[in-house]
C-alpha cells in the first residue's frame, strides 16, 4: 500500500518522486509554462498538475473557470501563504470566478486546543487573514469566511460525507479524528460547492496546493465523481515544496522562526533573514574562490519564490556563484526588498482592519 | 467493556436491565408520575430518566425549559413516531420552548442509498413528516427543518465535533462511518444549540427517546460538558420499548408490515391490525375458559400506547382476561378507533400539504 502523506504535519518531505509515480500526478508541461506569464511557472515553482488542460483551454478561449483556494485561520499568514495568494491573484487576472476561503471553522476543529481553544480565537485570526488578503489585492467579493456561509454550503458539506468510506478516509489521512473529519468535509465543500447550480454552476475549477496536500485533492476528485450532481472534476496545480528559513524545515506558523509573517515587524524580519540558513563556505576566502553552495541556500529559495524581477534573481545567482557577494551582502539585498514590502503591506493592513472585522464577524 | 447498543438497528432488545445498571439510568420515580397527567406516565410507558428533576422543578415553578426532539426524515411517520410526538405535545402544553427537528440531512447521510439516494428524497419525506406534525397539533413555530437552519447551527455542529474522540465514538456506536458521524453531529447540535445565547439561552432541556437511543444521550451530555459554553446538561426521559405488530419486531419504517403509518389507507391499517400477533389461545373454547395471554399480545401493547381513554383500556384488559372477547372482536375495537383517527388525521394532512411544502423547501 502507498505510504500515507500527512497534510497536517510540518516535516520536510525530501522526495516526491513516489507521489508522481504512485498517485498519477502529471509533471507540469512546458507548453503551458510558456503561455502563463508568472514567475511561478517560469521558475518551475509549479511542478505538477491534475487536469490543468481543462483550465488552460478555458483561459485560451476566455471562458470563465472557478478559482478556489483557502487557508485555515490558524494563525497569521506568512510568506509561504503569500505564494498561494499570489497564484490565486494570477488566476483572478485571467478572468476566473474567484473564491478565497478564510477557513475559521476548519482551523478550530482541526487544531489542538492548545493552539486554537475556541472558535472565537479562529475568528480573530480570520480578521488578520482578511487584512492580508485585501492588502495583497483581493477584493471583498473574492473572499468568503466559512462561518459566514449560507445554509446550502453546510448542507452540502454534510451531504458529501456520505460519499466517503471510513477505510478510504483512514487510508488517505492515516487517522480518523472527528474534528479533522469536520475540517476536511468543509474543505471538500469549499472546492466543490461553487459548481452547484445555486452558485456558479458546473465548470472547471483550479486550486493551487502544496504537493503534500495531494491526498485532499485525490479524495476531493473522488467525491466529485460520487455525488449526484454531475460535477466537473476539480483541477489542481502543485507548488514545489517551500522550505522554511532554517535547514530542513517547512515554513510553519507553529515555528515562527521558520517563516516571515506578513505582520512581522521590520526588526523581526531582518533578524530572521539574517539568521537564515545559506550555502555559505567556511571562510570568506573559500567563498570568494568557489562561490556559494546555492542549491542548499534557503535565502536563495526565498528569493526564487518571492523576488518578482527575474533579472534581479539572475543577478543574485551570478553574484553568489561567482563569489562576488558573500552571504551577508546577499542577505542585505533580500532584507531590503522584504522590508520595503512589509512596510507598505502593513500600512494597507491597518487601513483594511475595519473592513476585515466586518467581513469576519458578518456585521 | 459495556456492550455497544446500536441505535441504527431495528432488532428487539429484550432486556434493558444491564443498561440501567451499567450506564446509570434512573428508573422514572412515582412522585413525578402522579403529577404528570398523561397516559405515558400513568401507564409506565416512560420508564427511565436522566436528570428529569431539573425539568420537573421548572414545570412546578412555571419556568420555561427547552422541549427538543426530532425524527429523521427517512420515511413516513408511523404510530411509533406518533408516541414521541404526543410526548412532545405534552411538554408543549406545560409551557416549554418547543423545537421539533425534521431531520432531513441526518436522514440522507445516515441511510443507505438504496433507501435515501438523494437529499431531495429526504426532503420529500420531510414534507410528509411536517404534514403529520401540523395535523397532530404542532404549530409552524414549533418545527424546524435541518436543511433550513441558520449558519450558527451548522457552525455549532462542526464545532462540537472537536469534543468527541474517535475512541469514544467507536465505543458508543460500534462504527466509524462518515455519513453517520455527520448525522450524529447534527443530532447533538439539534439538542444543544438552543442553549446558546443566540437562541433560547442556557436552560434545562428535555428530550424523550427510546431506551436504545441512550448512547446518543450519554454522548450528548458528555459533549455539553466539554464545550466552552457553560451549558445545562440536557435531560432525557426514556420510552419503554415499543414492539411492532408482529412477534419479536420493532415498529420499523423499513418493515411496513410491523407498523401502521399515519398515511396508511384505512384498508391497509385494517389488514395490518387483523394480522397483528396476539395472545390468543389455540381454540375459542380454551380462550373463553382461560382468557387471552395478554402479556404477549402486540395488539394490547398497541392499545396501551395509543388508546387515550384509560377506562376503555381497562375494559379491553378485562374482556381479554375474562375470555369475554376473543381476539377477532378485540381487534375490531382497535380497528375502529384507529380508522376514525386515520380518517380525521388524513383530512388534516391534506389541508396541511401546501404549508408543509413551504416549510420544507423554505419558500
Amino acid at each position: 500500500m502507498a505510504e500515507a502523506i500527512d497534510p497536517w504535519g510540518s516535516k520536510t518531505v525530501s522526495d516526491y518522486a513516489h507521489v508522481f509515480k504512485e498517485f498519477g500526478l502529471q509533471e507540469f508541461p512546458e507548453k503551458f509554462r510558456e503561455k502563463l506569464n508568472h514567475r511561478f511557472f517560469e521558475r518551475k515553482i509549479i511542478i505538477a498538475h491534475r487536469d490543468f488542460e481543462k483550465i488552460f483551454s478555458r483561459i485560451e478561449s476566455k471562458k470563465p473557470f472557478i478559482n478556489i483556494t483557502g487557508i485555515a485561520s490558524s494563525g497569521n499568514y506568512h510568506f509561504g501563504h503569500k505564494a498561494g495568494i499570489e497564484l490565486f491573484l494570477f488566476f483572478k487576472s485571467l478572468g476566473a470566478k474567484n473564491h478565497f476561503s478564510v477557513s475559521d471553522i476548519d482551523a478550530y476543529t482541526s487544531r489542538d486546543d492548545s493552539k486554537i481553544p475556541t472558535l472565537k480565537k479562529a475568528k480573530e485570526h480570520a480578521v488578520s487573514n482578511i487584512q492580508d488578503l485585501l492588502s495583497l489585492g483581493l477584493e471583498e467579493k473574492d473572499i468568503f469566511v466559512q462561518s459566514g456561509k449560507e445554509t446550502r454550503y453546510y448542507e452540502f458539506a454534510f451531504e458529501l460525507s456520505k460519499k466517503i468510506t471510513r477505510n478510504t478516509f483512514e487510508a488517505v489521512y492515516g487517522h480518523i479524528d472527528l474534528g479533522k473529519i469536520s475540517a476536511n468535509l468543509l474543505q471538500y465543500a469549499d472546492i466543490l460547492h461553487f459548481q452547484l447550480e445555486e452558485f456558479d454552476g458546473k465548470m472547471p475549477s483550479i486550486t493551487g496546493i502544496g504537493l503534500d496536500q495531494d491526498p485532499h485533492a485525490r479524495l476531493t476528485r473522488d467525491i466529485a465523481k460520487r455525488l449526484p450532481y454531475n460535477l466537473e472534476m476539480p483541477s489542481f496545480i502543485y507548488f514545489e515544496h517551500q522550505s522554511g528559513l532554517m535547514e530542513g524545515t517547512k515554513m510553519s506558523s507553529s515555528q515562527p522562526e521558520t517563516a516571515i509573517f506578513l505582520n512581522d515587524s521590520i526588526k523581526d524580519s531582518k533578524k530572521k533573514l539574517s539568521n537564515t540558513f545559506t550555502g555559505g563556505r567556511p571562510t570568506a576566502e573559500e567563498q570568494r574562490k568557489l562561490g556559494g553552495n546555492i542549491s542548499i541556500c534557503k535565502k536563495f529559495e526565498f528569493d526564487k519564490f518571492h523576488l518578482k524581477d527575474s533579472k534581479e534573481l539572475s543577478k543574485i545567482r551570478e553574484n553568489c556563484l561567482s563569489g562576488k557577494w558573500l552571504c551577508g551582502e546577499c542577505k542585505l539585498y533580500t532584507i531590503e526588498y522584504v522590508s520595503k514590502f512589509l512596510e507598505e503591506h502593513q500600512k494597507k493592513r491597518a487601513d483594511n482592519l475595519e473592513k476585515a472585522e466586518k467581513m469576519a464577524y458578518g456585521k
